[in-house]
This record gives C-alpha cells, structure tokens and sequence, in this order.
C-alpha cells in the first residue's frame, strides 16, 4: 500500500495515571481507516516539555501526517502551543485571528476575558486554524502537524472539519470472518493464505465466548477482487467453523 | 517523586486501524498509579518487526520497567517474543519449561500439539514466565521487559501475578475537587496554587456538563499533609463552586 501514513500523539497525564480513558484515538484510528490513511504509531505522554517536544519532532519526521490531543486549554498545563511551536521551530504569540475568534464567542455568552482565556490564542506563526465549533479556542495546523482539543467532542468536531482537508489515499477494505476455531488449528492455514495473497493483510483476533476459543480473521486491502477471493478460500478451508 | 517509571508498548494492527479499542493501556495505568509506578509514556505500533524491535529499545533503554501487551499467539502475525529477543540481544527457541506448561494444558483438554502452539513455547534465553492461569501460553521477563498477552483477561491475570514482584514506590495520592466554573476562569489561581506546592502536580480536566463548562481538578502527590492542605485552599477559593 502506498497510502499516507499518519501518527497521533495524546497528551495528558490524566490518561497516563489512569485516571482518564482516552477514547480520541479510537476516533481518529476509525476515520483515517475510512479515509485511507495508515495510522502506524501512536505515544501517549505526559504534560511535559520535553517529552512532548521530542514525541512532535520524531513523529512529524517519520509521518505524512501528526494529530496530537490535548494541552490547548487556559490552565498551566497546557502547554501543548508552545512545544509544538518549539519542535517545528516556529515563533508564537497571541495571534489577532485566534483571539478575535474567542473574544466574539466570550461576548456573546457574556464571559470574560483574561488573561488565562487569552493564552488559547497563542497560535505559532505560520499555523492555518481549526475551527472549534463548540468552545472556540481553535486548534491548528503547522506543517505536517495538526494540534487538537482532548475533551472527545471538541476533537472529533475538528477531525471532522479537516480530515476532507487532507489527501487521502484508496479506502482500505476489509472483510471479517468468524471462526469458531482456537488460533492454535488455523495458524498453518492462514498463514499459507496470507503468502499467497502478498497484497493483502490477514490478522487474526482470538476471542474465547462460553469457554471455547475462536477467532476473527480480518482480511484487509485495496483490491476489493483479491478480497474476495481470499475470503473465498479461508471460508472453504474451515467449512461449518466459519462464519 | 523518585518513583520507578515505566513505559508501555501496545502492538496490533487492530488497534492501530480502529477495528478494536484497547483497554489494556488504562488497566495497567491504574495498577501502576497504585503501585506507586509512574507509567510516562506509551507506544502503540502495528505488527511490524521494525517498529516493535525499535519500540523495545527505545522505551527499555529510557524505563525501569517495559511492558508490552499482544502479540505473542500462534498465528504468522504474532511476532512479539521474537521481535523482544532481537531487541535484547537474546537468541530464542522454543523452550522446554514453556513447551512443558503447552503439553500439560493441551493433554488436558485432549487438543493436538502442532506447530502453530509450538510457536508460543518460543522464549528468549534467560527470561522468566509470566503465568496464564487462562490459557496456559507464558508471558515472559526479559531484563525490564515484562511481555503479555494482548487478550484482555489474559492481559490483567498476567499483571496481577508479575506486579508485586517488581518493586513500587510510594503510593501517589490524589484529592479531586469539582469546580463548577470554566477553565478560563480558574486557571490563574490554580497556576498560584501549582507553584506554591511545588512537590504537587495539579491537573485540570475540563468538561462540559448541562451545556455549562466545569473542570476536576486533582492534585496528586505523596504527602498526604500537603495534599489535605492544597484541597482545602482550593476549595476555599471557589467556595461554592467546588465541590
């Protein structure tokens, strides 16, 4: 496949404690599948300088595309901006566009502005702007590198508004097929299948349900005719066990 | 806090396409958070030996602990043990001790021994097993890397039998106030309070509840007289607000 590849990088101790669950990568890992683009890595780090700073650099370099989560509120601990701006070596301050954006949103709603709110405008130089349709504060895109809110509704709405930004590549099919077989009786088989179809990916998901183990295999790629077939012969191969 | 750190390293092509969400990165977050291990980053890759040998590296190399979940089942995308072995420079085989546990499990349930479950007695030299009480198959111990199967039960019984071998540090506490009032308007007092208890971190996880905004704030530490006392002059500054 020569599909965009794509990293994320979350941020945020509450995730790492425990405390939190993220559920923003499973978001995102779903729509880039959609929009043909391989998510390969993902890092999880904590609300420190340098670890963000160095999970952006490393990432950035090895990827079409970086989505980070996380860090772009008004409290101290966001600091999510500035590293960013630090690993793309980019300056950033309060920028007019951004601070509008949230001063029309604050007046609205009759909310003040301080200087905690305005540290939400800080945006590199050089950033385009992600729309935040529920709270304002925007996220942005530098380079290769799109900087997300955390809260899950916030982040799925930017997704939303910039994933039709962003060139994708074929839409990866797949096809999922149950076998009520442990792992162990279907290795040899399927691996014979996944040489003979070079192209397309088999992975296979054990499960145990009622005391017994199964698995799913899901066969995966861009030519849906290779998928087919592929299907084809591993349901032939373990019969009444498929389905 | 000197506590010991550690890092973890989720392998799987499906978590990474979003066809499943994992849930062994926040269990074993909140078994480290009670064992007084800092868990400060986390990795996730696809079954590509490439990305699994560097991830290794890397994270053991900056950790005291690593640990690592999926992988390590009989089909050809269960590369986990021998990607491990490289990453240590530790040649593997299959090992009699782990194919003894297999023979025994297998003869029990009257299932054939075949070459596909030989794979899973493949341990590196100089490791220890992790037991499976679920389905006999070891994890293992190379150096400060603690190997695990990806399956979600299998995951947590295989942290609950190696944690209390591994040496914790304090346990760190944590107080949450709830404060009914935006970020942007709590951030400069808790950036005061953040400063003034040094040995404390404070994090804010904002939410939107009602269609009004709020945020937790949790101090976490490992002086329980620091942390009472930062509680209380938190919730002191937003009076009814907190909660």
């Amino acid at each position: 496949m020569t599909n965009p590849t794509a990293a994320m990088l979350v941020i945020g101790d509450e995730i790492l404690s425990g405390r939190t669950r993220d559920s923003n990568m499973h978001h995102l890992a779903g729509r880039l599948t959609e929009a043909g683009i391989n998510l390969t890595e993902v890092r999880m780090v904590s609300d420190d300088r340098t670890a963000i700073v160095d999970g952006v650099r490393a990432l950035a370099r090895k990827h079409d595309h970086l989505f980070t989560s996380g860090g772009i509120g008004p409290t101290h601990d966001d600091i999510t901006a500035d590293c960013v701006a630090e690993a793309m070596n980019a300056s950033i301050d309060v920028r007019s566009d951004a601070r509008a954006i949230l001063q029309a949103h604050y007046d609205r709603q009759g909310i003040e502005m301080n200087a905690a709110r305005l540290r939400m405008a800080r945006i590199p130089d050089g950033a385009t702007l992600i729309n935040n349709p529920i709270s304002a504060a925007p996220g942005f895109t530098i380079g290769n590198v799109h900087v997300m809110a955390g809260i899950p509704a916030i982040f799925e709405a930017m997704v939303a508004s910039i994933l039709p930004m962003i060139a994708g590549g074929d839409p990866v099919l797949s096809e999922s097929v149950r076998i009520d077989r442990a792992e162990g009786d279907i290795a040899a088989r399927l691996s014979e299948l996944a040489d003979e179809f070079a192209n397309l990916s088999f992975g296979s998901y054990p499960f145990r349900q009622n005391g017994r183990y199964g698995a799913n295999v899901v066969i995966r790629g861009i030519e849906p005719q290779q998928i087919i077939q592929a299907t084809a012969r591993l349901r032939a191969a373990f019969g009444d066990d498929a389905s």
